[in-house]
């Protein structure tokens, strides 16, 4: 049961450390005839990696998939779909001033502890490089999902917040500037207060809301794999993810009854959507959102007292190349997890038609 | 993949709705050995009954647990544990208001939709009434984790916060009032904002945090199954729940690095606890905390538009014996919720060892 | 991981002792708006039952089958179905003679060692009244595979054989008798043989020939959940299962290429069919056939050895009612194992159309 | 749910096709700080690799595995264990011949069925060169494994039988000759006929028997996830297995209850072992031993009929460097899969401690 996989029936299975020879994974029940385009998969992946733009790590890691088995003649052949990303950025570094020491609020001290011994490599097996493989899969599943539209944007970086409802953004102007905020007014406030923060040597946090439309009605398995409940598990095992709401969510919890019932039209459809596409853990139609809240880095360009291995508070300076925050990177992670749930659900829906 | 089993080695599969015979559930890898306080279980059925106070549904039942199996001289026998609880107030009443129309933000659409057909009566699968079983699955494993400590509280109903930390709270205080709150002085605002919700034949949200201590470092198993990525799908997998955070949560990320670091003390505590107990989707020895969000129930006693299967809207009133907030009677499933994803982590890091 | 659970998509979980209050199980994953026909699913369960026929156990029990949900207005909903079936034989019993005693060739030692106590009534969950409830689950899948045939016939007692090729039997015959053996020449060689062996107070060994028909191509999931890796499985799991084969099995491994490959017709079908309706792990329209054996029952009516859990070897008396051979009352078991793994594997081919 | 891992605590997920770039795995589950020993690793690949012998395929590929993940300084991390093993053989061969026929007996058939499409070079993913990443994993879990013994041999070639009991063979000798048989003369036999098949451009079916020691009690996890029903999944998941029998197997099915009954000693030892070392499904601490049929290759160097994808009967001649017996070189695989199914049972057996 270690926790490697993701997924039920689209599942994937990701190995790697950050600082080891490769990453990659397998994904195992993807359905077979699928014509894949490449250049999307790649497009994806060049969202995530480091070094695309001035208000993320400047690491240089292109983040090649290489395809190895699953595919024949440009098609998915449902057999598993083996792939690798080389890490060409692990070479010569000397790693020996973290060796023995866990730094705060990484997960330097509890992987040691469970495992008793750790890669400390760049955060070996913790560091978020892990997700490339997730993002690999879900531009798989996206494609899959050809009438389904996942569009996550960055809806706040610390306290500078995009309060408009979704509904007036036009997603496609989210990749149009650094920060992947459709609204561009807010989005250069949001750029400059990145940009402050790096200069501190600091980090900030965010939160990422993702839409998903045109999601057809009956997905999701109660009482316990609700849709929502699959999606929040998937955002929050995320790297530096502390919340997840969907729909009214917390804001919710504040609100009478009258307030947060959805009324019916006619089609079925609703009036408002406090529901957040969801009623009873099925998707009945309507737009899904959900909002996560991502923590600040831990790695600060400051000094900072950290423990060694022989229970010594140590003084260390994080250094190198580090994301002064992590939302910008993370969107096309949120839009992959999504994927990987929405089709996990929709083709365990096919076995009711 | 039906979902209605939760954990991977203590697994809970539950059936039942809320008016048909019974409900019930098999319990699958407990532990033998294990000599059960059945007082103790009947305890936790009764925090969450029908009908104990004035602030929750009036509805009547006793909720008794049958076990059938998988119990031996008071003791587990490793073997499943077969459980029924009946459902001694199912009997004469009539549901035919109901049965051709979808009540508004209830699941009575999206079931129908889904299945091509449900069971219409008081909500049947989807009625919070499965919980109950979840609260016997919990109370056995609270038994089993004999030496942490699961409490949830009230820490919100509608605007109503508590808002002290919880380090200054005295759980045994949280039983004491109707509400389940631990401060006394918020517990009466509280209650007499229920008060007042329900006398308007309206419903109203709320928030429960939930403190677990003395958790073993190790337990959580990256990367997909982090530890509060479980907590985070146990949550939202309760009725009416909307979102989730842990730790610093939706707060930590407004925040900068150096606010939010966890610095350490020398035998490995930290400081700080911005982590919530959790680095790296592992525990870490602090103490764990999250806040769940409820959102008010769906059913008010007023006039509201309802949608029939015809594509009519027609007029419906709610009627009958509800909560006007779901929040007092939660606690017990969210800390039943708790125990299971814990005791899961638990067992699984006994292989290591 | 407690291994109380069949099936992926269609699963099923049991619970219950032979001597305890009752027991069941529960279906999750059962398509919705299934017609059951509960006549079709008791006259399996009478199939199984005690005291049937002169050739087996006196003992009896009604086993009466309780649905407790998941079925509205007489079909299935798709939320789970629970069950249970009391255990009406149970109550005054002495058992204190086995309570401290091991009895050869049961599972009393190996239960016991390994979770440190066991439920020594009547063999308790190693008894085969477990299979009970997997009849249930099997007739209910059957019922939905409408369009498949699955016909299980005795093909040996000890040594006495059904030699003629199934093409040859009218399966209509199998019930007609009670060895449950299409022909009725062999039949009664079969049934006089095991009048014979309880004359003398001890048991004997068997074998079952299962047949099932009309699957489409396609079932199956390779490489390590094959088709007939899953019956296997199914059937190993099976009380007092020794064996399994397919197709040519066994004496396929005499064979050589020439011999034993089957030659296409221009439909796909094969001119032979040695390969057991099976290539590559997947069905393939053909015809699938395999055998399982079955020792004979450990529980004799002489004095054997036993071991007492003080280490000392004692003498002990089988007594009471059993079953000279299992095979007749194994029959529905077969089946209802083999229904379990052809509707799992068919509705998740669902997914790939 | 596609099939393509096996095992629930120590998982082993594979992929690849025998002339894709590579085939491979990940290894999830492994437990951390096992110090691995490479060469042994090596080793059990080179005992199921092509070309090694003069009775086996011509064929030649060195089957190196290259880790990528999961093990630092030697050992391992308790993180998932990548590996590929590069198809160093199949580039500029020429497959049109087979492109659009289905070979008689293969799995070309219904791959193209079931999946609509099929990698049609050499097999693709119905090859049995996906045993090499089975291979892998099987060396890392018997070195997990380290007190405990397992040990197959060929039992038998076509009609020639090993009829020795294992007890009085020396499994020193298995591989000192070409066919591992650890009886020089019957080794012998055997080598003769499949030098004499090979000569006719046929091929012949065999037996291996498995015999696994020092296996500690209370291994399995009944009632379905008996240590035997898994076995025997994990076997018939080889390519051309036909059968499978464990302790007295087929042959216990003609036997009476006080013949195979296995009586104590007073230290819970047997005096005979018609168990099979496993009682109710859970290992008793006696010698596990099970037997395996394989069916002859489909591949014959003589001509053939088979079917066109426009449904043609078509003459076809297999040609190239085919094993003219299955058996030498699958006796690392079914050593393999029977420590995967061990290894597990045994890590989920530690959580009872």
């Amino acid at each position: 049961m270690a926790g490697n996989t993701f997924g039920n029936i689209f599942k994937l299975t990701t190995f790697g450390e950050s600082h080891g020879v490769a990453i990659g994974g397998i994904i195992d029940g993807c359905p077979p005839g699928l014509e894949l385009d490449f250049e999307a998969i790649q497009h994806e992946m060049d969202r995530r990696k480091p070094g695309q733009s001035k208000i993320v790590t400047q690491r240089k890691e292109p983040d090649t998939v290489e395809f190895l088995s699953g595919i024949f003649d440009g098609k998915t052949t449902g057999t598993p779909i083996g792939f690798v990303i080389k890490n060409t950025n692990q070479k010569s570094k000397d790693y020996s001033h973290i060796k023995d020491v866990y730094r705060p609020s990484h997960a330097d001290y509890t992987y040691e502890k469970k495992y008793g011994l750790r890669d400390y490599r760049g955060g070996g097996r913790s560091s978020a490089r892990e997700t490339a493989s997730r993002v690999v899969a879900g531009a798989i599943a996206k494609q899959y999902l050809k009438s389904i539209q996942i569009n996550a944007f960055t809806s706040s970086v610390g306290d500078i917040e995009l309060t408009k409802p979704y509904q007036e953004l036009d997603f496609s102007q989210t990749d149009t500037n650094d920060v992947r905020c459709p609204d561009i007014e807010i989005a250069n406030l949001m750029i400059d207060k990145i940009k402050a923060i790096r200069k501190e040597g600091n980090t900030i946090g965010g939160t990422i809301t993702c839409v998903i439309q045109n999601v057809p009605l009956g997905l999701g398995e109660p009482v316990f794999d609700k849709l929502h409940a699959d999606l929040g598990k998937a955002m929050l095992s995320i790297n530096a993810v502390k919340g997840f709401e969907y729909g009214s969510g917390f804001a919710g919890s504040k609100m009478t009854g009258t307030e947060h019932n959805d009324m019916f039209n006619q089609d079925g459809s609703t009036k408002t959507n406090m529901s957040g596409g969801i009623q009873g853990g099925i998707s009945n139609g309507m737009d899904i959102y959900f909002k996560v809240a991502f923590k600040p880095v831990a790695t600060v360009i400051q000094k900072q007292d950290a423990l060694d291995n022989s229970g010594n508070i140590v003084e260390m300076q994080g250094k190198g190349r580090h994301d002064p925050c992590v939302v910008p990177r993370a969107i096309p992670i949120v839009e992959a997890m999504a994927a990987l749930v929405i089709v996990d659900f929709y083709l365990l829906h096919k076995m009711y038609s």
